[in-house]
């Protein structure tokens, strides 16, 4: 993970499938080239970290409004374009299959194995009603003062 | 405001209003943390810093057109995801302010105070036809060679 | 092209007119300012470089139905707000023209004059199905590894 001292960080906002993929290989990427990457998400892009079983939660009425309506993890997102009531994100995932592209899932998996930190943005999940172990195991947890401090330093600096 | 010597820019290209809240959580923690921040509004990003109220302008049609179209200000953005004609808003609204979280306008606000320079994007405000007299006042304006200049010593350059 | 020593990237992955237009400012701003500037195209935003007339190639069925889903070039590209079926985008460039603003084609062209690097991601090329001869001629070809070269040394690095 030194190497070259390179550091690359993005956010990841959105909570398209496709703009996540980008974002996870984009880290994947810089973190084969020895960049220490950090990943920090935000809004939508939270769900993409959702476990794929529902997880019983104590919250308000609200946020429970905002869990159902939200997607429940990396295999539920949709596409920024040509969504098409999901048929977009089918087609996309049967012609990486045929690519032996690797899945979103796979990307997220091969990014951890990679030392690739995933932070979750601790305001947004309040804002959300979202709690911990909805998420992902092994998530690092923090807000815009973690981000800047890893930003500061980085060559490559990403919104998506 | 000069401290680490650090500059944060952000394009803030779009008009959505969770797009335009994470742009300032941004921008005020890089300028809490005492980065000289720009933020250059261009194309829908411009409506954030629309006044509320209707000013009397001498336009043509087309641009009275695009003026009624797009929203007056940032109490009335849409969102990027789940905005259902304006309930998505209202419940992100509802919840932050139960988290007392700052809404967009009080966050608009800490960043004027705290020095964060807002720059209007002169030559999206000749296309849209947006005239100096309906944006907030005390913003700047300049064009893509300001950006450029401020980015190009930047350490956080995001597009949002 | 040297200069000032300063780097530029975009990863351009919207298809939306109005955020190629966006990136095509900044790079022909940042080239005139000597910046080295590189725009990869990924994803949607490969369409912006699509040739505008049918191109004969041998595809499955999937690719193309992408490819007859998804617009052919710079003249077909929708907004990312108020597309409104095509009428919006007909209003941005009629008043584009009327400020005498350089249109999407000769954004691209002056783009391509001044030396800007126009790269198109293969992988993503191969996902959506598109050939090399379905895309502008002098463009160049890579992946995310020549993408992380140039904007480990880039001052702005944006995704767009």
């Amino acid at each position: 993970m030194e190497g070259t001292g390179n550091k690359t960080t993005i956010i990841l906002f959105s909570g398209d499938l496709d703009k996540a993929i980008a974002a996870f290989i984009i880290a994947n990427g810089a973190a084969a080239y020895d960049h220490e990457v950090t990943i920090f998400f935000t809004f939508w892009g939270l769900n993409t970290l959702r476990k794929d079983e529902a997880v019983r939660t104590n919250k308000g009425l609200l946020e429970k409004v905002f869990g159902w309506m939200m997607p429940r993890g990396a295999q539920r997102l949709g596409l920024s374009k040509m969504n098409m009531a999901g048929m977009g994100p089918r087609m996309i995932k049967h012609v990486m299959k045929k690519h032996k592209a690797l899945s979103l899932p796979q990307l997220i998996e091969l990014a951890q194995e990679q030392g690739v930190r995933l932070v979750a943005c601790t305001m947004t999940m309040d804002l959300l009603g979202l709690k911990q172990e909805e998420l992902l195991d092994s998530m690092e947890y923090g807000g815009v003062a973690a981000y800047l401090g890893d930003a500061a330093d980085g060559r490559v600096n990403l919104f998506i």
